[in-house]
């Protein structure tokens, strides 16, 4: 093992706190410098340690250089401290600090940061600088350059909405509304990303230069603060490898920052697929909390392994889906909060974090709760369980994150796609619903032709697998292209289901779909069998959803008391009378 | 929430110290006693409250009545503490006591503990009393009536091997060895269970009554000790059933004992497919390390839900396959442990527990390390790399847990099995085990036939789902009855390969096994198309390993290149050429 230098952390709120946990595991001793006795990191340190904490600001000089004489390395769970003195302490050698006192200065001052991501080629949204105290006229220069709505920003000690103000029109009261919100903070402007989502991936470097990156996630804020997050990112229909080129994004941009340690890295999904860069918080962030039970190495531990010089930890999911879902105080009482955790516990699949803050206020996170599960479908519902206990959210909120699924229509989380290559075909397809219906598996149903629509087909197909399908069963008939077509275009087990056309009797469409070239598999079925389609989905599904397989188990169990009763009855009443009362009924 | 209650713990080992963290995350305020300033438990607590944890032995009934004092429920982490004063302390209504003073002091004596579950009707392993001091005749006339080899025990204060001696013959000096070892101490012995594996269940049952288990493991021990614990356990080829006659066994024997928290259930698995109870912990145990990073709801969550009247949370395994290695002292320095810790970093999906001991011994436990992964295959590969850095282990040990894969034999950890009703179809089938073995999928293969060995095929394929496999590949020819009669007694999805007989063209093969009724599906694939099989089984297991998704994805993009690469020589050398030079050859 490396030798166990001593880490100091700049601030000791629940980030801070959730440094604790890995540290302890790993035996590295941490020192917190925050004001306060049992601020929500000081908690939970490594005792005796606990005991050398720093009570004080993290921006004074005279504490961080204090902390400085006691660690090995400086790290930072808030990006608001005194960047000079971090630069001093590095530059003196005192100690390593790690991210660089650079990179913090330049994130804190978002327009800086901008600045430099746009220089380093990186995409981010069109901004522009605002003159100290601006004027009624220089927001509406600006408003004419950006365009409207626009984003009114402070460059500085901006987070949780705070220092962020939507423009949506340049009248008076309006942008008086807006200077008013933000005070005599030096301002920029940014436009407005017309956004389908927000994304966020954490980085990971170590010192040795090592980078690694998380799943991309979906952010989902209310009033600017973060409520839920899901991971990994399920792109809109349509988009290819978002998830990749969202990856690709963060770690070129984190490339341009000096100094090891993790990075929250925020962008926005634009309606044709591509990324912008929104910022970058040179610390653990809250985007990445559902790391801690869905990832096989946390943002936390690996934010630990990269400052300390030793290999960074896997990033990879270790369940296929996980949310997070914050616990924010309602107002100055306790219980709401507790309410909300009390609920969680009924959950399955979910973990309770508190922060053991000492008092709520309203919008303060308080907590959060981290959801784990088999499938989207699953983590949706119990997420929206866990927003229904949150009594600042209303319905339509909740329904915009949750939807509630609608019997006959597609489910917005499926696991498996039914697709056919004419409306003639549905009848045929339908009993497969029925099936998927009765096991509780999240499906969609669609119409798409290999040779009528083809360019559907094919971005269906390429989407399908980072839009969580683990099966897609495909109907068609006569010259039957479809399933093996689609085959072609995804990684996705595709199920082919031939389809009885008006001739032939249905053996064009089997030879049409079995008897695919070496290299493109389909799993085919019996001719108009569209019931043994869904089963199989079924049992593909149940090789990593556990009750699913036991579901199965069930059926096949009750398929043999059918006919054993059908036998019971048989003997009893007789063939000749079974034929004419049962059969012919 | 529930008000928050204050939990008084005896005992501050490791146990403690995992009963910490998810008591931080609940917020729920914990006070150890036991000797020392600093043991594992006492560092990790939430403060201020370390300050009220006691110094004393958990044996001392001033220091156990001082603990009730601060305390609204008194547990423990270690059995061998003072029942009587529990005792006292429920008697006197002091505090909770969970779990009771009762069931902790029948559990503390191994034959009061054996001789109550044989009175309620549990199998366990033959025993019998001995008397005080025991001679050699004594001894005698305890292996005539079990039978040599026996396990001769201490009946208290026996844990991790210490207590327990294996008699093999009654030559004088082996049974004078024997009760030198043991001591003075009040013996029992107890007939050897000839196992094939050993078992493990934990159990939590709250104050209200409710009972939940985990899944069953394999524990594998090394001079007594626990060294290796694979979730789930992976019953022989040809046990049905076994996990849940594990669990539903451990539930039984906790169901004779009174009060909450969690237990360990220890149990014997026989070469029949029987399972004999060993014993049972009253407290969290190494057997449930696991599940703090491979189950929704970790053992020592669970242990303060159940004794805090909480909802239990949920058991089940949020990944596919786990391990915990135990990292044990190799001497009295800390070199060995550091190093064996430090290895582990690099190892994917690995996660260290050190514990904070202030000084090792050999086999002392002084840290774990869980690995989580998408298969046994990989976790047992990674387990293996874990073993390997343990200096105390040897190639026979390591081979025995975790054998390396042999080329063109099955696997030990199989996630497909490729099944022929006949040599005669090898040929035919070979080219799946090609496919797999390019993608590194971990596979077995052997032949069944439906209409000849009928009975072993029924075995395979009802502990399929059990054993790991995900995907069954069969091939059959002719009346082709061996894919659709296995999918009949199996949950997990089978792939039908029509093997072209002598006559028909395989049309036959075809029909017989893709025409299935409604309720069992069969994924056929072309005829004689082994390869699609494969590819198949892969796409299925994609729907879980991501990495063979993208593998996926590279093979199909390999194929595109491939055809291009065809298509560009075709067009430079024109098609009489191409004819003759490139396809005659």
């Amino acid at each position: 093992m490396a030798p166990k230098k001593t880490v100091g952390i700049l601030g000791g709120g629940q980030l801070g706190r959730m440094l604790t946990h890995p540290a302890a595991l790993l035996g590295i001793p941490l020192i917190i410098l925050d004001e306060g006795d049992y601020t929500p990191a000081k908690q939970t340190l490594l005792a005796p340690l606990n005991e050398d904490h720093l009570d004080g600001p993290f921006k004074s000089e005279e504490h961080i250089r204090a902390l400085a004489k006691k660690c090995d390395v400086l790290t930072v769970e808030i990006e608001h401290v005194n960047a000079d003195v971090l630069e001093a302490v590095e530059r003196e050698g005192l100690c390593e600090v790690h991210p660089s006192g650079k990179t913090i200065r330049l994130i804190q001052d978002k327009y800086l940061q901008h600045q430099h991501l746009h220089e380093q080629g990186i995409a981010c949204a069109p901004f522009a600088a605002l003159p100290a105290n601006p004027t009624h006229d220089d927001v509406v220069a600006i408003a004419d350059k950006l365009g409207l709505p626009l984003m009114l920003k402070a460059r500085t000690l901006a987070y949780d909405g705070r220092g962020n103000f939507p423009l949506k029109s340049t009248e008076p009261r309006h942008v008086a509304a807006a200077l008013e919100f933000l005070g005599d903070r030096p301002l920029y402007a940014e436009g407005w990303a017309q956004f389908v989502k927000e994304v966020a991936v954490m980085v990971v470097r170590n010192t040795k230069g090592e980078v690694r990156s998380y799943d991309a996630v979906e952010t989902i804020h209310r009033d600017s603060i973060l409520r839920v997050c899901f991971a990994p990112l399920r792109p809109e229909a349509g988009m290819v490898g978002v998830n990749q080129r969202a990856r690709e994004l963060a770690e070129k941009a984190v490339a341009t920052l000096d100094g090891a340690g993790i990075f929250g890295v925020e962008m926005f999904l634009l309606p044709d697929g591509s990324l912008l860069l929104n910022e970058i918080a040179p610390r653990p962030h809250n985007s990445g909390h559902h790391t801690i039970e869905a990832c096989h190495t946390s943002q936390f531990e690996n934010h630990l392994r990269a400052i300390l010089s030793l290999p960074l930890g896997d990033t990879s999911l270790r369940v296929p889906s996980a949310a997070m879902v914050n616990v924010l105080g309602v107002d100055d009482s306790m219980g709401p909060v507790e309410d909300i955790a009390d609920a969680s516990l009924a959950v399955p699949g979910a973990t309770v974090h508190l922060y053991g803050k000492a008092a709520s206020r309203r919008a303060r996170k308080m907590g959060h709760i981290t959801v784990c599960g088999p499938s989207d479908a699953e983590v949706r519902g119990a997420v929206r369980t866990l927003l229904e206990a949150q009594p600042d959210l209303d319905a339509t909120f909740i329904d915009s994150v949750a939807a509630a699924p609608v019997a006959g229509h597609s489910h917005a989380q499926p696991l498996v796609g039914i697709i056919m290559g004419s409306d003639s075909d549905l009848p045929t397809m339908l009993p497969a619903t029925k099936i998927l219906d009765k096991f509780g598996v999240a499906y969609e149903l669609t119409i798409t032709s290999a040779h009528r629509t083809p360019d559907r087909m094919v971005q269906y197909a390429r989407a399908a697998a980072s839009r969580g399908l683990r099966a897609i069963i495909a109907g068609a008939g006569g010259a039957a292209h479809l399933p093996g077509m689609v085959a072609s275009e995804t990684s996705v087990p595709v199920i082919g289901v031939p389809v009885k056309a008006s001739v032939l009797d249905g053996v064009d469409s089997l030879y049409s779909i079995i008897q695919m070239p070496r290299g493109i598999p389909v799993a085919t079925v019996g001719i108009n069998n569209s019931t043994n389609a869904a089963l199989l989905a079924i049992r593909i599904l149940g090789t990593s959803v556990n009750d699913l397989q036991v579901d199965t188990e069930k059926y096949s169990k009750a398929l043999e008391e059918e006919v054993l009763d059908k036998a019971e009855v048989l003997e009893e009443m007789g063939w000749d009378k079974y034929v004419t009362d049962v059969l012919k009924k």
